[in-house]
């Protein structure tokens, strides 16, 4: 009989694992996995960067590596996304999974390609594999919606990040930061999520920003590369030479546009040559508002310090936008004195 | 032996009593009041309105109402407020206490008039009373924060109410509202906690507000009276004469102001002449940065709708407000959709 439950409760297990990816697999996605005999968990692994092995051949190693060798026949495998079943970088799960003779395979969510959706499932059941797909798919599918995004449209997932006063400014009169130290900390994690962070000449000139990760090291993966640190501008000539961004360590994860016109190519660009699915937005209100006129920004996260009084620049400038932006699943969570909420652009 | 834990919780009880009078009985204030022999309650009651009973004195009579005259002399008062012991409307009630021949009263704030200040202590003690005075003091000088403002400065306590985008706009493209009916249902509750609503004449022009209270009726008690409404206006030819505020039910409770150079001065009169304690604004932007710019404001709600891209209205339009203001003890809350910050502003 299977238990739907524990169905689920391992699901959640394989999810937990995969979170730890996220941040270093693009342009593929952070999947994770899990191995149970009966009762006993016998294997886990995750995806941790392209090119590297998948979490289902993770796990598989990870059971062979405990000497369990003999329970792999009657063993189930979770796995949050469809194991893969053509060659990439590297070759199909699908036929790990046929080698090791595990019995029974449950996976979250189908392969969002349509060439490949369901295909794995097909594979397997014709070796007499039991295949079940579909568990915890909402968790799984709220976990990729930003690998999921890059692969149905080619364009990164978007999120803006903003810090501004009560009224919406972004600017403090004497002071020169808005957020508390915890909130700058969150900000850091979200850094350390994503693959890339915009800003425009303006900000590189007025704050010369590093634009790197800088949450405690025992939380940043091994494998974790400083973001791209991607500038628009209109005249490449007049952004500091000495900015931090062109000097430091990782001057050549700098990439510089110049007078942008057609966003939407530059973001599928971003994707396609420099891998990127996750892209921060820490640029100011102008530039800011360019990407919410053209509908390019996909998550929204605002941190509000209970301040009033801010100067004349706001974080959305200007008159109405072009459509209303709505959000949803809204959280609001406090950090420090600041308060930081959190959403989902409604398409 | 006296339990102080016991006398904490005795005090939390008359202070959801005194609750009950808020937004009633200005210019006095909310007081609430339970009298216990041994461990049982034999009376309570809490002030509604001025001219009427003090809450002690109602607590005394609800006792003997229920036949507990002879449990009086060995009773314990509880009170949020030092007692009164001066004729005002009323007769004081420390001769109320001494009449009733309680044995122990226990009050949680003094008196904040420095000619009155420990004067019932010392009045009653004289008279062989055991007198316990700051019992929960923090919690009833929180609580009677605008009455304390009233007395001590002779102007009325100021609550900003505001309604807003996320990029802090007050005014949507296509649709009239910004708020959701949860959210709305919350500024109602406030507004039944007000003595006056003040709007600027543009808002008059602009959306004709009743400025009424509209919660459910069970809520509201029998002795409310509809809070007065307070038009700031350059001009008052200019506004409509068919207006709601002139022409209903409540038109004697309406108050323009014209071409007001002194704020302070304003609001002074609006506490000395229509006993408002409690001013609530629900002025547009402009104004209320008036207000802002002077300091004159104490209380801030938010409500926040999670919509980016409104109007070109700030709810703090224009540069640096002269003093950054800060809040603290800020909490949010979620209504329906919207978030709902809360705060007071540091002096």
């Amino acid at each position: 009989m299977i238990n739907q439950t524990e169905d689920s409760v391992r699901m959640r297990e394989a999810l937990l694992l995969a979170a730890k990816g996220v941040g270093t697999t693009s342009p593929n996605p952070p999947v994770g996995a899990v191995l149970y005999h009966g009762n006993q968990l016998i294997g886990k692994g995750y995806h941790e960067k392209a090119g590297e092995e998948h979490a289902e051949r993770r796990a598989i190693r990870d059971a062979l590596e405990r000497g369990y060798a003999d329970r792999l026949k009657n063993a189930v495998l979770y796995v949050t996304l469809e194991p893969c079943s053509t060659y990439g970088k590297t070759p199909p799960c699908t036929e790990a999974i046929l080698s090791s003779e595990i019995g029974r395979v449950v996976y979250g969510m189908e392969d969002p390609d349509k060439r490949n959706r369901g295909r794995a499932k097909a594979l397997l059941e014709a070796r007499g594999i039991q295949v079940q797909g579909g568990v915890e798919e909402g968790a799984c599918e709220a976990f990729l919606r930003p690998w999921v995004r890059s692969v149905e449209t080619g364009l990164p997932w978007v999120t803006a990040k903003v810090a501004c006063t009560l009224d919406g400014r972004m600017v403090r009169n004497k002071e020169r930061w808005i957020s508390g130290k915890e909130a700058l900390r969150y900000a850091h994690e979200l850094r350390l999520q994503s693959d890339a962070i915009l800003v425009g000449g303006a900000t590189v000139r007025a704050d010369d920003p590093a634009l790197t990760i800088r949450t405690p090291l025992s939380t940043v993966p091994m494998c974790k590369q400083q973001p791209w640190r991607v500038v628009m501008t209109r005249d490449q000539s007049q952004l500091p030479s000495g900015a931090k961004i062109f000097t430091d360590a990782y001057a050549d994860r700098t990439v510089v546009y110049e007078q942008v016109e057609n966003f939407e190519e530059m973001l599928r660009e971003l994707h396609s040559r420099y891998g990127v699915v996750r892209l921060m937005l820490e640029c100011g209100g102008t530039l800011l508002r360019k990407f919410l006129e053209v509908n390019l920004v996909q998550e929204w996260m605002q941190d509000m310090s209970p301040i009033i009084g801010g100067g004349p620049f706001s974080i959305v400038p200007g008159d109405f936008l072009p459509s209303e932006l709505h959000l949803h699943e809204v959280t609001v969570q406090q950090a420090g004195n600041d308060y930081i909420l959190h959403g989902f652009m409604d398409p």
